[in-house]
């Protein structure tokens, strides 16, 4: 099929050729540039929540109960998993697969789990651009599953407009088993599993971590304002956020769920809402989204530069030839490296490209 | 100090000229590339073990017995973590702690935590740095303890001549919740906690992953050949491994041990002899420091290009300029870093640079 036939055929929103755009961006094969640049301005409709924590937190359990959440609300909901533990990639319990695969099947849900990126690309990288195609294709929101151990994957979580950290009480540990950085990059707190022993300990250390004063506990947190789920929509919170008394601070709630028993969903949309509902009123939004932009270039840039240098023969040639030297100490890398610079210039400038 | 007395006194093997080289490499504070290329001669000389698990499998506890053995055998070893949840890093247990510190005491000792790495740099990067700091320094071996779940930790991981993977049998389904990518790296495998319900099937479905014949125990692993610990020296790994048949294939062994108990640690050493015999007289030793360099090489070019792009005031003004029309659909992210580099090939060229 022709580029240009391929992207006709997304653009009415037929199936087989999102998943057609999302290999071919994913793999980075050819074309891919074309086709994200021609996508590019239908992009940044989608609401995009990042999901991380722990493995075993329940992650995949919260991403299935809030995909069918927006769907009863009648939003499309693309869910990206970078997450190896997650069933969304294979790597989990049966019951949780089987679980997913009921929203598999429902066509208004796309799921995409991300393989492993060479050195070439880079995990946020790729996260960015499968998202920017499915909000292209129409997804109303973009559920992006991490684990919250490595530090791809804290950049992974970064991308994300609203991001929600899921623990759990019998990792006592949890907090300290995470990156740090990730504490501070979560916008809500979700201790799952809240029937079992530890739980309140659990919310207690986070209360502290964020500097909450001792004693308040999830009760005290801002509790649902009547708003319904329908709000999931952006056009229809920035409308009735307006008419609420502008939210200038945001204090990440730590709330409670249960979520194989369903617990606590409705909470975590609110939060979402409410934090969505922030974000636009104190411009953080446009804020976060610009912030992306400039690394999303960057992020090309870097690619660019690696895919003209590692990929052209007489470099990689060159610096063979250098490396036995380098070996035996005659030479350091960082000499090579400005040599290497020096004469590939017009290889990174890229006037031969395209 | 000035950059030539302070390495003057690294060279006389102060100890706190060694912390400062590596505070200063591992910021890349002004002066590093000097500092890194007046070492690098002095480094290849050092072994590199990797050693890569799941959270609480226990990888802490098995380095610090590890330095524990190289010392009695009179090594003197360097400690790299990069696990978030390891003591070494402060994220574990109390108990783990103290018997870290006790290691920490010895003069022959070097333990240092690696703090995230931002974007300018890459925790491999910053990994294989502070690597050829201990190395120049005079470190037998070195010791470089990830946990098994990120990409970048994965990559990490891949800088060793050896990797120790290490399982536990609680987490049963330990082997999916690891980075596809990880199972292929390692060269030898340890069932951690072996005496705990669940550890003969857990070393099952790793000899089954390895292809090994089903019902291979670890029993059947070339049994120890009568090699003393000494043998972690590298040159006398090599003259006595030359005196023996030479190993061409490499079937990484499922070994067992009770970390807690001191158990199976003498293993864990003569498998890494073995392996390392292997390594030397397939002449894949050779190759893997090859393949090392020249990531090496590839990592600093990266590392200047986006040093003189992103630290260039000019570049991130023109950048910024750019964005709102990225925002706004008139440009793409492709078309503006394609402009970005045809405009900045003299920046990253480098000619001003030193």
């Amino acid at each position: 099929m022709s580029s240009s036939r391929l992207l006709d055929e997304f653009n009415a929103g037929k199936p087989a050729a999102l998943a057609r755009v999302v290999s071919i961006v994913e793999n980075h094969r050819d074309g891919f540039e074309e086709i994200l640049g021609s996508l590019h301005p239908r992009t940044g409709r989608a609401r995009r929540v990042g999901l991380t924590g722990p493995p075993g937190a329940g992650k995949s359990t919260i991403t299935s109960l809030l995909v069918k959440r927006l769907r009863d609300a009648g939003l499309k909901v693309g869910v990206i998993a970078v997450d190896p533990t997650s069933p969304f990639t294979g790597g989990a319990l049966l019951g949780d697969r089987v679980r997913m695969e009921s929203v598999a099947l429902d066509p208004g849900v796309f799921i995409r789990s991300m393989a492993t990126r060479g050195s070439l690309g880079g995990l946020a990288a790729a996260t960015r651009e499968v998202a920017d195609v499915l909000d292209a294709f129409g997804f109303d929101v973009l559920l992006i599953e991490t684990v919250g151990v490595g530090q791809s994957e804290l950049d992974v979580a970064r991308t994300a407009d609203s991001t929600l950290l899921v623990l759990v009480p019998e990792s006592g540990d949890s907090i300290q088993t995470l990156k740090a950085g990730v504490m501070e990059v979560a916008d809500i707190f979700v201790v799952n599993k809240a029937d079992r022993p530890g739980a309140d300990r659990l919310r207690n250390d986070v209360e502290l971590m964020l500097g909450l004063r001792k004693g308040v506990s999830f009760g005290s947190v801002p509790a649902h304002h009547g708003v319904d789920f329908k709000r999931m929509n952006p056009a229809r919170v920035a409308r009735d956020a307006a008419a609420k008394p502008n939210p200038v601070v945001w204090t990440p709630p730590v709330l409670s769920a249960v979520a194989t028993q369903e617990k606590g969903i409705t909470e975590i949309v609110d939060a979402l809402d409410r934090h969505f509902a922030y974000l636009e009123q104190s411009g953080k939004l446009r804020a976060r989204r610009r912030e992306r932009m400039r690394e999303r270039v960057m992020d090309v840039v870097e690619q660019k530069v690696r895919g003209r240098l590692w990929k052209d023969t007489a470099t990689m040639s060159w610096l063979e030839l250098q490396l036995p030297s380098v070996e035996d100490g005659r030479a350091t890398p960082f000499a090579i490296a400005d040599q290497l610079l020096r004469q590939s210039a017009e290889l990174v400038r890229g006037e031969e490209a395209k």
